[in-house]
């Protein structure tokens, strides 16, 4: 395996280019849309993709010199177009290891077919290396309609087929990327040997996968590569067949802004000085007097200039007759008019050199609309307006009290900026945030995406120094590259939370009926989020819950995860949520397990969990949960908690927000989870341990592990944590 | 495939066990613990399991023989001691089709291993059938500690040893349970023929599976059976392995009650007329006198006896030195002494004829005190005392107002009788359902289950006419056999919910840990629980939400679900639900189509989700349900609510309720589930439509169809609904 990555080995590589450009060229120009097989092996071997050396023979001596040049053993096969079931015609011969059986097959494989057909027409015969014995896998390459050009590897046969078994990255790989895949399958344990087989030879796979990987990336002609089956030997990998597809259609370039583009636009979005509400009402129930209105109530302490032609004030404020009347630098205009009323409206936005234009109307492609949402694009274009929507709630910049939207103002300034392209999410959203009093920096409805996006908001998140996670509920992405670009640029500083729906074929298809969007196949969301780093939530409740308390754990510094507990039941649960979210239960050495069992009664277990039992004071949760933040070789805890008279709710959490804070300003920072078992009285608790830097729930003991199995994902594909990057598939 | 079950074919099968009877003996008194291969393929074919034919040949003319009387092909393996690695030696010839081929393989064998291994002592030549080519599958039986003798399947190769594909169930299996196995892998449509691979024969496959699982039933001498590999073809199958292993230890017998004995013990137990409480005390904080003052408190009409050596009366009463003073029939006494003093205490009640003990007190066999958990059950068994713990919080029966525990009084009366085998988990099924208003009947707390355990309670449960659900949460099960029969015999007429703790390896070590139980492998309980009918919650908060939920829902009567919803994004998450849950998304035919259609706005999408879009009012809400009501080819209806000012949550809230009461009332019954997007305010909207039979949840379109899938999972079970019994794993 060679340590360089693609993109230094590709400076080498324009022959190859050439070459396979020429091949494609032809065929396409051919009205071909894929290649022929010949075609095929020497695309493959200008990429460096072994193929089974073959040739055609005429005649037997021809066929004994072929296999001399081959190596012996080779396989001989009729080559007839009269012959389509070769092996029932007697047409086939394999394992042949001399120049006397390949003499003897091509005399016996001619009268073979002779007698099978007579008429026949024989072009030769195929001389072919023998592919040594190995583990069928797939590598393939495809054009997804979202992330382009996507390398695929699995194991072949039924697994692949019936299991699904298969991995996807972006393309190209590097060499690195290429390994995590091999690594990524959930047979991946077949690849290292099992039942006596050899472990194959991972260099050579990792070499063909970022060979098909580069071969797409090269060529936005090629639609989809498929080497299947290869054959994987503890020496090399031999692809037996590749297919090559083109593609019919090219692809529409989107118009991408710079990163500089999008942080001037989206700053004077989120914090804007001066906002103007076209459509501004003074009747209550109208949209347009609902936006003015939470400006008002949320406190924004810029301008807002209501505009409505029929109005000379409103809410008290002087209205205009037009946005080209507003005075000043307006940052903002928010649209509260029927769509018909949009472009308009917008021309004036555009010629008053606007920069946001925030879309609140449905009535666009979301009720097939098209033309009337291609005719705002085009005017937002023309001007370079960025338009948020259309089709959504508004949006709130909580930091900067406004609230730009149809529904009431939000006030708990905080940290998780939350995105929702539909509006219903975005409700669940607001009231979720509300009820758990969730510190929220931003909430954004994105609804038809005709142009601002999830990358355009993210890049500004990312560098939003009240932001310090961003959750995003999306259904389709309409440029994975530029997501996965601006994910990248941002996981290293804050964890994004992501819930994709329509993950399932029905979810895909409703979601097909809902936005129009070609829903992707979840099966390369998955992988490629997780490559982007990104974590997936598998609901809406994970991902509210999620957004929520990942702001509140500092990040672990290892893998080591510590179970406290007064309930042995808990222990038991918390233990199978530990491995069900793929963290590590520390095995505890034996000096901290005599300092543990100093503290608890002689029945009571250490080892991990450590059951302190449930009739103990507080001076033992306290004791062992100092023992557990003092020692530097326990990365995390995880703490059960059982409702007693001895140690009530309210007094276990005081007691540990006391200690955690005390171990904080020492600068120990270790994420602290809770599961409170108890009476009612455990929630108020649960609120008091959450304000103070311990995320804590009652009545389950998934969901605090679920989060810190969350932030630990996020600590490793920020690079906090050393490998396994990508491992358990959620 | 015959259709008798294995039950009727057993009784003419005399002969059979008589021979591997005898088999099992001799291989036990000649100190072995297994059979040699000859006696496995004896045995195989006392059960009728083909295995190859085969004979040792010690010239060539007796191979020959040999393979014209098995049937060619035949295959030639040398047999001698002192070859380890025949085919190194030359020594195995495969494939041989004529008495020609079967001559000179004789010969060549035998000069390949004289010229090998000169010294070697050759036995003779092993001729054996050709075993046809086929899908190689693993059938064998184990003894699992909890079930007992548990037959298994699974595809043979990577399939099983990499990925654990396989499955599960209590045997001897019926021919219809053999097929359900088939069709439980993961992998199954690997059975029905992939890559132009012919369908293996069904039937030999379900025989071999019954022949399996019934010769481990005849004998409990077995331990272990194992045909690996077996290959099934597309006609027959064949075991090429048989191993026969034996069990070193006989099992001891477990005492078990009859149903009449259980039931009449469990109902003085939850509906006694009069208590005892030993240890009663006047003192605040000791357990003696929370068990007192709930008792009282909690209003229980019965007679309350204080024990206790010390005093005249407790809170008002009475006290007695000893139980034996107790005047009257007492139902039962309730433990609340150290746990040394119990012996003494217990030997009392017995002789006093009281029928149940309840054991609070802690410092039994989870402290490492076994003996004295002994002696406790020696003395109730002696006297026939039924012992509830030790180690417990107590119990609730809260339709007769009794609450024995040292927690507070529960007082919503209700459906839902709860268990819990640890105390920390117990409090968490108090603090929610106090929380959630959830109705419950009892609430058990079973600790150590030295004597009264899950399947005596599941027996009363399934009686109880308060009880219409039950939810248990266990870390082992004493007698799997004995609650599965409890399961069956209740799961008709209610749902069971069970939490299976310490699930995962590092789970099921805590366990053992925790209560010195020996945790059986997860996937043997995962199938086995659902061959018993019970519906396995994936953690505590959804045991507990499943709980509160299911008795709200009436029984789905077919499987066509449809989504109705205000929110185009809500509809995408709640298909995603419910493909995840295993439900089915109705394909709705052309005439409801149309009858939707009318009452929602042209760009809404019609076909299933519903999308009545965000902007409408009650009357589309009210009229689409009704649609869904309506139509008898409409099972179940999942709502997705999407909160405006057009319609408010209470809004939508009370016609909901409303519309599903009126065709209640009209007998239309259909489970109604509904995901609330909003602000806060759809909590309280949730808890209006839960009070009305709708299960709904805020913040969350998960949960709703969650439950739903566990309802229909338990119809499935109850025999409610065609088909599909034990699909989708969970």
């Amino acid at each position: 395996m060679t340590d360089t990555t693609t993109w230094d080995r590709a400076a080498g590589q324009e022959p190859r280019r050439a070459l396979v450009g020429d091949l494609l060229r032809q065929a396409r120009e051919a009205g071909r849309t894929s290649l022929t097989a010949p075609e095929g092996r020497r695309v493959a071997e200008a990429y460096g993709i072994p193929t089974p050396a073959e040739g055609l023979a005429e005649c037997s001596d021809e066929a004994v010199a072929l296999a001399a040049r081959i190596g012996y053993p080779v396989a001989l096969k009729i080559v007839s177009p009269d012959v389509l079931h070769k092996t029932e015609a007697g047409g086939v011969r394999v394992g042949l290891r001399s120049a006397a059986e390949v003499r003897g097959a091509f005399t016996s494989i001619v009268q073979n077919v002779r007698a099978y057909a007579p008429h026949a027409r024989i072009l030769g015969i195929q001389v072919q290396q023998m592919v040594p014995a190995g583990q069928e896998v797939i590598v393939g390459a495809v054009t997804d309609p979202t992330f382009g050009k996507v390398v695929a590897f699995g194991l072949g046969g039924v697994l692949v087929e019936v299991l699904r078994d298969v991995t996807f990255r972006l393309a190209p790989v590097s060499a690195q990327e290429a390994a995590s895949m091999l690594d990524g399958i959930r047979a991946a344990e077949v690849l290292k040997g099992v039942r006596g087989a050899p472990a194959v030879d991972r260099a050579a796979l990792v070499d063909l996968v970022v060979a098909v990987s580069q071969l797409a990336a090269d060529f936005p002609e090629i639609a989809e590569v498929d080497l299947n089956p290869v054959f994987a030997a503890a020496d090399g990998a031999m692809a037996a067949d590749v297919r090559v597809l083109l593609s019919t259609t090219d692809a529409v370039p989107r118009r991408r802004y710079s990163r500089e583009e999008i942080l001037t636009a989206m700053r004077r979005l989120m914090r804007p000085r001066s906002v103007a509400v076209i459509g501004a009402s003074d009747a209550r129930g109208k949209i347009g007097n609902s936006v003015m209105r939470n400006l008002v109530d949320g406190g924004f302490p810029g301008e807002i200039h209501p505009v409505n032609p029929k109005a000379d004030d409103i809410l008290g404020r002087k209205a205009y007759r037009s946005v080209t009347d507003v005075p000043g630098d307006v940052d903002v205009a928010v649209f509260a008019v029927p769509a018909r009323f949009v472009p308009g409206a917008l021309e004036e936005v555009g010629r008053r050199g606007i920069p946001n234009a925030v879309l609140i109307p449905s009535g666009f492609a979301e009720t097939g609309e098209e033309a009337l949402q291609e005719q705002v694009v085009e005017i937002a274009e023309r001007y370079g307006v960025r338009v948020l929507g259309p089709n959504i709630y508004g949006y709130y910049s909580t930091w900067q009290d406004l609230c730009a939207t149809f529904c009431t103002p939000y006030d708990v300034k905080g940290p998780v900026a939350l995105t929702s392209q539909s509006g219903g999410i975005g409700m669940a959203i607001l009231g979720f945030a509300r009820s758990t009093r969730t510190g929220v920096s931003a909430i954004v409805g994105l609804g038809n995406k005709s142009d601002v996006d999830e990358d355009d908001l993210l890049t500004w998140f990312g560098e939003d120094p009240n932001t310090a996670c961003v959750a995003m509920h999306l259904e389709d992405l309409k440029d994975g590259r530029a997501f996965v670009e601006a994910a990248r640029a941002t996981v290293p500083r804050k964890p994004i939370v992501v819930l994709k729906a329509g993950r399932t074929g029905a979810g895909a298809r409703a979601a097909g009926s809902h936005t129009g969007a070609l829903a992707g196949d979840d099966a390369v969301y998955d992988d490629i989020l997780r490559q982007a780093g990104v974590i997936r939530a598998p609901g809406l409740r994970e991902m509210l819950e999620y957004a929520r308390a990942l702001p509140v754990l500092p990040a672990p510094r290892g893998d080591n995860v510590v179970i406290i507990t007064g309930a042995g039941g808990s222990g038991v649960l918390l233990s199978d949520a530990v491995v069900d979210n793929g963290l590590q239960l520390m095995t505890i050495p034996d000096d901290l397990d005599a300092a543990f069992r100093a503290h608890i009664p002689p029945f009571g277990a250490a080892g991990n969990p450590v059951d302190i039992t449930g009739g103990e004071p507080p001076a033992t949760y306290e004791a062992t949960i100092r023992l557990g933040l003092a020692d530097p070789r326990v990365h995390a805890l995880v703490l059960g908690y059982w409702h007693t008279i001895v140690t009530p709710p309210m007094v276990f959490a005081e007691l540990t927000a006391r200690v955690v804070a005390e171990f904080r300003e020492r600068g120990v920072e270790k994420p602290v989870v809770a599961s409170l078992a108890g009476d009612t009285e455990v929630e108020d608790a649960c609120r008091h341990l959450f304000e103070h830097g311990v995320v804590a729930y009652p009545y389950t003991t998934e969901l605090p592990v679920a989060v810190l199995g969350a932030k630990y994902r996020w600590a490793r594909a920020a690079g906090l944590l050393p490998g396994r990057d990508g491992g358990v598939r959620r």
